[in-house]
C-alpha cells in the first residue's frame, strides 16, 4: 500500500531511531496519527529543543546544556579521579552501578585511525592538558575490549608514563568485545571494584 | 542518574510511543544525541508536518492529505464495495492482503457508550447518509470480534435493513478477540474469499 506522503515520511524518519525498522516505524506513524497527536507533537518539541540544546561539557564532554555537566558542577564528586568512556551512553551505565564517585572523561568514539579518529578527534589532547595542568590524581580506563577500546588504552596509559597520574582498569566482569551500555549495574559494580593497577 | 533537563524531556516524549519505556527511550535519545543529530532534526519536522498536515478523507474518514484519500480518488477500485473497519491501521493490514479491490469506511473507534462512543462519534450518519445516496451496493463488516465490533456490526445491519445493499462479514481466519492489525496478509485475504452473506 501507497501512504501518503506525509505518512510515508513520517515512517522513513522513525526509522533513524536504534532497533526500528520500517513495520515498527509504521506503528509509531500510525499510532500517533490515530490517537495521539497531541503526544506527537510534543516530541518534535522535545527533539528539536533537546538536538539544538544539548551541547558538549567543555570539561568531560558528555552531554550538557551549560558549560559544565551536572557530574562536573557536583563539589561532593572527586573531581580528580577520572573515569574515561567511550560515550555518554557508558556513564549512563556506570552511574546506575552506584559505584563510582569521581567524574568521567567522554571520548565520543575510539582510537581508529581508519575511520580519521585520531587522538585530538576523541578529545585526548584535551585530557593530557587537564593531566599537565595536575587536575587529575587517578585515572580508571573503562574504554571497553574492543580492539579500538584497547588502542585507546594503550595510548592514554603512553600519555600518562612519567607522570604521578595513577592508572587503572576495569577488569573483571567486563564481557569481552562487548559495549559497556549492555552491562548490567551491578557486574559493572563489581568491574570497578576489581580494578587493577596498569 | 539524573539527566540534564532537554534530555530527560527527550527521554519522557519518546515514551508515547507503543512499545516504548523508560529504557528503549533512554536509548534512542542517546543514540540520536551521539550519533544522529540530523535524523533527530529530520524527525521532529516530520512529526510536525504529520500531525498537523495528516487530515480525515471526506468520504472515508482515512487519513487523507486533501480532501479525498488515494483509495476514495481511485477509479480503478470499486466505490460501490464499502469495508468499515475500526481504524486506518486496519486498512494497512488489508491493503497488505492484497485481496480487496472497493472502499473502506473508517470508524476510528467502535460503538461503546460508556466511553461515549455514540453512532456520530464513529461516523455512522455518514455512512447513513451514503447508503440512503445510493452510493452503497455492498457493505463488508470487518470491524473485528470484540464485544464491541460485533455491537457495531450490529448497528450497521440494522441501518442497511430494508435496503438493497448487500452485506456480508469477514469470518474466517479473524481470530477471536484479535484486532485486525495485527492479523497477517495471507489470513486476511483467506477471510475475504470467505465471507458470507449476514
Ligand atoms: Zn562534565
Ligand atoms: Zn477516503
Amino acid at each position: 500500500m501507497k501512504h501518503s506522503p506525509l505518512v510515508q515520511g513520517l515512517i522513513d524518519a522513525f526509522t533513524c531511531l536504534p532497533g526500528v525498522g520500517p513495520r515498527s516505524a509504521q506503528r509509531m506513524a500510525y499510532h500517533l496519527l490515530e490517537r495521539n497527536r497531541e503526544g506527537g507533537g510534543h516530541l518534535a518539541e522535545a527533539l528539536t529543543s533537546a538536538m539544538e540544546g544539548v551541547r558538549q561539557c567543555s570539561r568531560c564532554r558528555n552531554f550538557a546544556e551549560r558549560d559544565l555537566c551536572p557530574i562536573c558542577l557536583d563539589s561532593r564528586r572527586d573531581q580528580s579521579q577520572v573515569c574515561v568512556v567511550s560515550s555518554p551512553a557508558d556513564v549512563l551505565a556506570i552511574e546506575h552501578s552506584g559505584e563510582y564517585r569521581g567524574r568521567y572523561f567522554v571520548l565520543l568514539g575510539q582510537l581508529s585511525p581508519i575511520d580519521g579518529m585520531g587522538p585530538r578527534q576523541i578529545g585526548l589532547d584535551q585530557l593530557e592538558q587537564q593531566i599537565q595542568a595536575g587536575d587529575i590524581s587517578e585515572i580508571i580506563l573503562a574504554t571497553g575490549t574492543t580492539v579500538e577500546g584497547e588502542a585507546t588504552a594503550h595510548y592514554i596509559l603512553e600519555m600518562v608514563h612519567g607522570t604521578a597520574v595513577t592508572v587503572s582498569r576495569i577488569a573483571q566482569g567486563v564481557p569481552m568485545g562487548g559495549d559497556l551500555e549492555f552491562v548490567d549495574g551491578a557486574t559493572l559494580a563489581h568491574a570497578f571494584r576489581g580494578r587493577r593497577p596498569v
